[in-house]
């Protein structure tokens, strides 16, 4: 069990950085109407290839989840086994809080670096209202969450099973993290990911703090609700 | 055969969402000349990745055609059922429905949004004309369909040939979309898939629902004629 | 024969038509300073797809060269007979040009469309000095053809070696030609394929023409050297 | 051993011609706000898809290091012979500097070309403090470049296990190398690679060349700490 939390650890360590790193450091490079950064299509691709290369490298011994919400809906879906939930979960988290701490320390080295707490996407955070960057309603963004989740459990169990090409997985799902952000960012910055949201809420201030319940609640739902379609879509008629 | 139907319809769901939603969402986040958007390059990603992930989680299921041109070019190039089409042709139009009408109320939680039926692009519709995104000509964008739809049946039977490498078929497939899409957006806002133009239509106002009769069309016609002309291929002496 | 000739034929219908249809269409999108564009990253990353794609769809059927100087390298290279180098390279040329021509009979269909012959780049055409998109010399272009195209070929001859993961050579070589366009598209417009280069040439006008024997000279040679090369490094002790 | 050093002599080639080719050529093309150069996006894709197509191509010949760090950090790891270390770096340094040579003669021949010594990035130097893109601290650069190099050779040694599926181990790691310059072009311009560095430090002039120990160090000690942390795992409990 040891290797599978630290596979579970580091993988979402590299999510966190990559992910919420690209976001933070190079997103919007050189200020407003600059297009040498690498803007929201260069942050999904980021965030995607994070899970591509770490389900690559770690698929073989964990699985690859690096999400509480990948967990849950795997376990809903029949492929993941309950009594592991807790401590693959609290892997997830804590190894997304040292990307965030180590994030913290790079970004600090720029002089025009600051963290502004009442801004949308500060320090990659997610948010809705005020702190959603196109100013989405709570509504909205929780019905996105669910939404995305939910079709990302299913591309997640489909493309894992025993019928699909095998090798493909880890692409194919990465890619689909990428597909969400490129959909979503302008949302919620885009969580999909409960260990994602907690990872730079916490430095991130009290205004993303206290809308970190609705990136556990609406992602851990969507999550149940995707495992549940492709387990009904598995035992439908053929 | 009710497996196989839910797997088009979630699957069309998918490419709906995913395509049109990076669309209408990320596109132009922020207004003209804010580079953080995703812009043209963005949208095609995303309308091949969701083919591509699509691909993966369902091609074992169903195919993953996704799109009536699609179904209907396979039957032309003997690969599917005529007595198949129907229903799946329903499943995927539903599917995109599905998708257009969550679409919508996620946009809606923008204060920003509002659907403009006279512009080209609304709701990411299709249009040729004035409601072309460059102002193409109805004839120009027919062509346009027509060359592209046959271009995209042509490698989807080369690629899932039984000779053609295996398991790659879902990658060489929706990167071909995402080809297609780099080509074509500013001619029609392309469709290629006239399940995908009829999700939107139907939400996108007056206009685009005049113009939708060449997005099925047009398609269907490219479809018929790139299964033919891989067929004819496959009988050609070596 | 006949067989593999049309799938040259189509395949350079594909790259030309995907190609330098999205540089003519949609690189630029909006004018100077529009984001929306798909800019060169957009271009280079069609020019690669029309690759990837074409070479599942048909590398089972031709070799999927699509390049003259593809096919006279991997000839240099040992892996082509010399008896169908004319062939491939008249179907490869034909398949382009009657690319070029749909493409202009789309592009026309634009009422901002022109061909300026006199500028860098019309029509997606290939040029040094006055027509090379950053004003790059003659010997500049040369050395930039001959050396791109001398790697794309060791590329192809590595990727395509039995000893290489089998089934990833499309993916690899295609994306070989992306980073070559991330590369070059501002000294030359890129071309390493002088179906391509011909293809647009005799639709952009006389300066595009007069400078075509350059797009013929250098990617020849390259693909010359990059087949010997590999050659040599193949008989070299492990 | 000659095939296997010409091998890494002619990828860490490919690597910084097309990598901090594509930085020198086409990022910034057109200055300031011109949306048709590649930017940081493209700069981090072409930097991967050096590795992609060069590890595909040579992977088989000689491991497809192209780099001192990951040499070095596969020693660590146990998967490498100490004894082959020297002459993998000096085949590495060296093929990266006739990168640097031919890249240089290809940029003077645009008029607009200058290298502008006290510059950040200049000839796609890297860089700390006044030489970093975004004004990085050297204790900044030193962290991310140390942590980015750990987490590279952490996913080289996990896609290339024998328990990962076969095949994919290029794409993953080109595809790693992505997502790091992603994040990371603002702080030092990305190097995790000493050759690399080293390629343009020489011609970019005497500010380069004095930070040039920063990104021997800094990715030398990265790629001990990422193989050692995979070799730690690899012998942990399951």
């Amino acid at each position: 069990m040891g290797k599978r939390l630290a596979a579970e650890f580091l993988g979402t360590f590299w999510l966190v950085l990559g992910g919420c790193g690209s976001a933070v450091l190079a997103a919007n490079f050189g200020g407003d109407g600059n297009p040498l950064g690498i803007g929201f299509l260069g942050v999904a691709l980021a965030f995607g290839l994070t899970v591509v290369t770490g389900a690559y490298a770690f698929g073989h011994v964990s699985g690859a989840h690096f999400n509480p919400a990948v967990s849950i809906g795997l376990w809903a879906g029949g492929r993941f086994a309950g009594r592991d939930l807790g401590p693959y979960v609290i892997a997830q988290v804590l190894g997304g809080l040292l990307a965030g701490f180590i994030l913290l320390q790079i970004a600090k080295g720029s002089p025009a670096f600051s963290i502004m707490p009442g801004q949308a996407g500060a320090f990659a955070s997610n948010g809705y209202g005020a702190l959603s960057p196109g100013g989405y309603s709570a509504a909205a963004a929780f019905l996105c969450e669910v939404v995305l989740t939910a079709a990302f459990l299913v591309v997640i169990m489909g493309a894992t099973h025993g019928r699909a090409p095998a090798g493909f997985a880890p692409l194919a799902i990465g890619l689909a993290l990428t597909l969400i952000h490129l959909i979503s960012i302008p949302v919620t910055n885009t969580s999909v990911n409960p260990a994602r949201s907690t990872a730079v809420a916490l430095f991130a201030g009290s205004g993303a703090v206290s809308q970190l319940w609705l990136f556990w609640v609406a992602p851990l739902l969507g999550g149940l609700i995707g495992g549940m379609i492709y387990k009904w879509l598995g035992s439908a008629r053929d």
